[in-house]
Order: structure tokens, then C-alpha cells, then sequence
């Protein structure tokens, strides 16, 4: 496709970089904008420019945060002997927008995956460690996708955590999805969740 | 959907003005441009402002160009003497894209639609005619979708157009679309390809 103007064509091309993002959907995006006034669009990229740019990285748990410590450490009515341990800033998102949870967060960047040459060393382990001592904290609970590098994640964290007695490690329940098909559910799984099965007066706990 | 960071929450509402993009695409997007270096998002952002505010349009066929005139206009090897008349320049693009035309354009910027209160006058139809009194051109192919909105502007033009009698109108040739399945094919567009059914020899020209 080609456009009859330079500076189109290098938009189209910015937008084409984006995930999920193919040409004519970036034309479409690139024409919107052009609709739009300057003002708007200045406003555009300037957000997103100053996104990139004044970014900062909580010094407590890698969180992204916009001062030298995000929202949720200097928070006063955090819970601030739990922390939830997580791959990533999304997953701090999700976990925040179910409410459920009012403790402390640790990002760990990635997880450890041989295969892709990410060593604990590339992840923010040692910090986690290094708040433990403090000994605030007695409750780190693993929140990591149940893949074999999340789990190969929670065994290295649990055994370097192993020697600090007055710390609970703790996982996220795994099981049959609510509102999830029972025949669509994976082997495994469900083989879990059978040897793991719950006392039904839990199960009505959960429920709630 | 709560976001850690002021600078996340504005660049994903940025994101999610544009057309198609909902909060959890514009959030995969900012995160994205978050693993990018500072640079490639200094870039991503200042073409997309500069091509807003630096785009022009041909003085000429009102097509987005970089200068005064776009690059068709100031062409030495295009035919001179026919005029395509587009309702906008997508649809420049995708009737270059077919490279089976070599004559010039004229973008109207829409279609005539009473509904909507665009009148002839809100579009590029007078620099059209004034276009025609040169004397060069002496056909005007109206390229413009078959909507009531697109026939009623090609019956305006037409009229505008039809004292001038050096100037042939052609309109696109309408039918079932190569490829296409008769039987999905509309009832109208089928009773018209009937009504103006081609010589067999021309059916080979085309698929040509």
C-alpha cells in the first residue's frame, strides 16, 4: 500500500509497530487522528511521550509508579505484613481490580525461563529477600501463572525464603474456573482439583 | 479499571478515543510502548504529532499531500485529461493501490447528505467545475460509493457539469464482484448486472 504523503506514511508505519495493530488498521487509526484537531492530537503524543519518558519504578516493589514509591507502598491502610509476588505491573492491575486483596505487592519482572536465558539474577528476587528481613512481613504470597517457569519461580523464591521461619509462603487456589465447563476444563486440572477438593462450607465461603 | 500510575491511567484514555480501541487494548498498547526504549517513543509520538499538524492538502485535488500540490498533481506522467472524483483520500489510496488508473483526482471530502446537513456547498465541488473550465480535462470519472448519498452527489455533478459539453461522465462500473457467489450477491446489484450485462469479449477484457 502506498500513501501519497511522507509524513503518512511514517504515522501508519509507528502504528503498524503495535501489537495486534496490521497496516489498514493503522491507516484507519492515522486518519482518525488526522480528523481531529492539532490540539488534540498534540495532546495525544505528548501523553504518550511523557508516559514513556517520566515513568518511574517504585524502589520498593518495581511497581510502576509516578514518584520514587508507588501508590500502594506509601498507602497507610495497606496491609503491610502480606506481600503478592507477581510477574508483572498487569497482574498487579487484575489482582487490585478484584478487591479482594489490601496487602503489599513485590514486581518481579519476568519469571525464570532457562529456555529464554532469564536467570533469577535478570528478576528483582534479591529486593524480595532483602524486604523480608526487615521483618515486617510474614505472609508472601506466590500470585504466578501456573506455568512450568512460574512454578520453577515459586520453588527458588520458597527455598531462598526456607531459612525465615516467621514467613507463611502461599500460593494462589488453582481449580475448575467459576463459570467454567467441567468437560472443557484441562486433564490436569481437574485431576487437581479433585485431590485438592475443599469441604463444601469453604466452597460457600468462596462463593460469597 | 484503577491504574497504579496518573501517566498510565492519560496515556490509555489516549488510546481509547481511537476508533476500535477499548481500556484493556489501549492498556496491552501503553505497555507495550513501555518496554520500547525512551527513544523509539520519543519517535512514535512526534510523527504521529507532526504528521497532524504538517500535513497539507493539494491545492489542486484537495488530496493529503506533504507541499502545495501532492505528488499526483505535480506528476509529469499522468494522464491529464481525466478526473477521478473520490469522496476521500482512503479511497485514493486504495483505487492507486489497484495501479489501473493514471489520471489525476479530486477529493470531495464526502457526499452530499441532506440527513446529515452536509450540503454541496460544505464539499470541493466548485473547484471541481473550476477545474473543468480549464480545458484540459476531458473526462470525469465519478469514483464514489453506491449509496443513495453517493448517487445523489454524482446526479448533482452531473448536472453541474453538463453544460460543458468537451466533458464525458463515467461512473465505476457496478455488478457482482469477482469472486463473489451469485447467490449472496444483493438482489439489486444482481438485477442491474442483468439489466446491463456485457458482450462476452468485453467479460474477457476484464479479467484480463
Amino acid at each position: 500500500m502506498n500513501f501519497p504523503s511522507k509524513l503518512i506514511e511514517d504515522a501508519v508505519s509507528e502504528f503498524e509497530k503495535l501489537p495486534g495493530i496490521g497496516r489498514k488498521t493503522a491507516l484507519r487509526l492515522v486518519l482518525h487522528l488526522l480528523r481531529q484537531s492539532n490540539e488534540s492530537v498534540t495532546l495525544f503524543s505528548d501523553r504518550i511521550q511523557k508516559m514513556r519518558s517520566e515513568i518511574r519504578f517504585c524502589k520498593t516493589c518495581h511497581n510502576i509508579s509516578d514518584g520514587e514509591y508507588c501508590n500502594i507502598c506509601s498507602s497507610r491502610v495497606r496491609n503491610r505484613t502480606v506481600v503478592c509476588v507477581v510477574e508483572n505491573f498487569r497482574d498487579v492491575i487484575a489482582i487490585e481490580n478484584t478487591a479482594q486483596y489490601n496487602g503489599l505487592y513485590h514486581v518481579l519482572g519476568g519469571v525464570i525461563s532457562p529456555l529464554e536465558g532469564i536467570g533469577p539474577d535478570a528478576l528483582n528476587i534479591e529486593s524480595l529477600i532483602q524486604r523480608t528481613h526487615a521483618g515486617e512481613i510474614n505472609e508472601v504470597l506466590m500470585a504466578l501463572s501456573p506455568t512450568m517457569e512460574g512454578d520453577t519461580t515459586i520453588f527458588y523464591i520458597s527455598r531462598k525464603l526456607q531459612n525465615n521461619t516467621g514467613i507463611k509462603i502461599t500460593t494462589l487456589a488453582r481449580g475448575v474456573a467459576f463459570g467454567g465447563e467441567l468437560e472443557y476444563t484441562d486433564d490436569l486440572t481437574l485431576a487437581r482439583s479433585i485431590a485438592t477438593r475443599l469441604p463444601y462450607e469453604n466452597y460457600l465461603v468462596n462463593r460469597e
